[in-house]
């Protein structure tokens, strides 16, 4: 669930929404682009999570790369299908990811 | 809810965790720390979901103002807590924010 992603530098896409109350088809749409993001040159992993708000944060091995699944025509597609029925408001922000550390629990 | 945020280029830092089953004191400390960054020099702002897996992104205004916080006394005896009671597993990535856009639903 906690993506394991390669050593920095690679690059971050964080995407934060709130949905508006129509779920019509969106669930399905989610899945399918989680999906296909992982079969784009340069996808490193994916985390997600939504309570009211959502955030979702994918990562990159370049920035060609999160240009390169941005202009996929099925995500722009579910892009353009997202301004129009599913989301109120979105943000999203690249970031170049320069430093990172971990902890998991030392099974008993 | 969604952060609003400065132009780029800012920094982010993304929290990505795995709790155990131990809640005990973990809402309130949780709590308390988002109040305690919030005084912070550099700070920009905050975003947080969790499902099974829980995201918090804070944005900061400089890496030092995230070197800072790291190093407030509270904020390392909270950490500590963390790996020793509520966390199973983490992850921490510091990541500068260098390009970003946003949308927001038209009010009828």
């Amino acid at each position: 669930m906690i993506a394991k992603t390669p050593k920095p530098p690679y690059y971050a896409v964080i995407f934060t929404s709130i949905r508006t109350n129509n779920t019509n088809n969106y669930l399905e749409t989610a899945k399918r682009m989680e999906e296909l993001a992982k079969l784009q040159e340069g996808y490193l992993g994916i985390e997600s999570a939504r309570e009211e708000l959502g955030i979702t944060v994918s990562y990159w091995d370049s920035l060609g790369a999160i240009l390169n699944w941005k202009n996929n025509i099925e995500h722009t597609i579910a892009r353009e299908k997202g301004t129009e029925i599913w989301y109120e408001s979105y943000h999203v922000r690249i970031c170049k990811v320069v430093r990172e550390y971990g902890f998991k629990k030392e099974s008993d």
